[in-house]
This record gives C-alpha cells, structure tokens and sequence, in this order.
C-alpha cells in the first residue's frame, strides 16, 4: 500500500526506537564463492537512523571486498533480553568522505582506529535499507513488515506492508 | 592447518559451548533477487551440536523456496551480556525425516506446531556448517576461525586456522 510521507517518518522512527540501543549489529555479506559470512559491527548508535545504516570500516578489509563485488547485505540486530530481532535488507557501498566520517566519529572508535579519522585506510560503509522485518517476540507467527523505498529513488512516496504474515520457523 | 580427529572435537565442543545458551539464531537466506533475509529461529539448544544445525519449519515457508533455490546461508548468534557474537556459514537444505522430527522435537515447539511433528507441512532445514568464527568479545580485532570440512565429504580431517585476522570494523 501506499503511505504518506507522515507515515514514513513514522517507520523510520519506529525502527530507530527498535535498534537504537543495541550495540553490535551482525553485517552478512555473501563471498565471492557464494558464501555468506556475518560478523559483529558497531553501531554507533546514538546516529539518527533515517533508512541508511553507516559502519566504520578500513577500506582494505576483506568484507570490503566482498562488498565491492556484491553490493547485497544483511544488517541484523538482536536484543534477546526485550526478544526483539530486526533484519534490515540493503545495497552496501564504500563511502570515502572527510565530512561524514567527521560527522559519525565516536571517541569509542579510537579501539578499532588508534589514528582516528586520520587513519589513512578508514572509510565507511553505507547500507541503504530496502527493507525491514522485526519481530517484538519471536514466539509470534507475524513479522512486521517495512519496505523503505526512496522517494528520491523511485519519485514516489515510502511503501509499507505491515503485518505481513511470515512464518519464524 | 590439518588437524587431529581430536583437534576437531575439541572445535565442535568449544562451538557447542558458544552458542548452547543462545535460545535464538538469525537465519539469513537469499532471496530470487539477490537480497539477503534473516529472521530469527529457535535453536533447539539441549541439542548436540556435531557441525549440523537444525531447525523446525513449515515446508511451505517462504525461506524454504529461498533455500531450494541458493542453499547459501548463514546462521548468526548474538549474546549481548556476553559479548559473544558467532557467524557459522553453511549449506541448507530441506529434510522430511520422521524419525529425526521425533528425536528434535521439543514441547516448546508447540506454539508455533500446535499438530507437533503430525502437522503435515512440517520439515526440518538442515545447516552443514563448513566454517564458524565467534568474537568472545567484538572490540577485538581478532575473530576466530574454525573450518568445519567434514571427513565423509572430502576423505580428510576437519581443518582449521585459529586466531585469523579478521578486521571487526
């Protein structure tokens, strides 16, 4: 169905509210033999979440790679003290951009990034979220729904199915 | 590096004792556009862990069509309090076995078989793991790495490398 821009915003902060304070998100990439891989990311989570999902990253690390040779990624989140798993289904890029990483740097980060910003090899990667599913109990049969489609992209406003019946198991 | 039947063991037990207590795996599958799903899935976790996983599901679920099709996926375990994180990538596919339906089959089940292992549709998705790696703690650069190649398949131990390398951000 299609949604106002209202409603939109509404998704977008509905899915802020879910991943907010989850720390580590498992990014999955698919490798260049088919394979796919997952691995734990910071989530710098006090970013405001407006359907893109932004990760540290040095440039030359193999999931780089992978990324550069399929853009398609999972981005899931699991907090299983509030039983509530999200799964955010996007196009992954490398960004190169002083102002951004400006923009996104926490002081948390110096652990994985001892120079900083200035690190010559950091870089970002963004996932543009086609596509979101939670569930606020996994004991429930239904997954809540939310397609993000750009109004940039497409000209048109967000689509959003909700309670799309999805079997968990 | 090839190792001992032993060596082996040892891998499958120290992933056993990593994810035992985890009660939900996000399963991520490949949809017929290319785009990566997961949702989470009951572990089963009294279960022995040998380098399968299993899980319970409807024959008919979407995931199952997306697993006929690419039976790519990866099996991701989150432990926030625990700051464990574990990716296992594997091979899925369907299995319609009576006698391994009774032997999974846990009460807790019902809520999503209320029939139990008569609902007709009913079907396990079974995982072969062929590689694990596990953060014990994600601000660690260093993931560890287990290759699960089992010896029926290729006539050869299991191989590992432990302790590679693997960039987090």
């Amino acid at each position: 169905m299609t949604q106002s821009h209202e409603t939109s915003s509404e998704n977008l902060k509905k899915l802020r509210d879910l991943i907010q304070d989850i720390e580590y998100a498992m990014l999955t990439t698919i490798n260049e033999e088919g394979e796919l891989h997952s691995r734990p990311m910071a989530t710098n989570r006090e970013v405001e979440f407006d359907g893109d999902v932004w990760f540290f990253t040095y440039a030359s690390s193999y999931k780089v790679f992978e990324i550069n040779r399929n853009h398609q990624v999972n981005v899931s989140y699991a907090a299983p003290d509030k039983q509530r798993y999200v799964s955010l289904s996007g196009i992954a890029e490398l960004v190169r951009d002083r102002q951004k990483l400006e923009e996104l740097w926490k002081p948390q980060l110096q652990a994985w990034f001892p120079k900083g910003i200035d690190e010559p090899d950091i870089a970002l990667i963004k996932v543009s979220v086609k596509k979101a599913e939670y569930w606020d109990s996994p004991s429930s049969l239904v997954a809540n729904t939310i397609s993000l489609v750009k109004g940039a992209v497409t000209g048109k406003p967000a689509d959003v199915s909700e309670h799309e019946k999805l079997e968990l198991k």
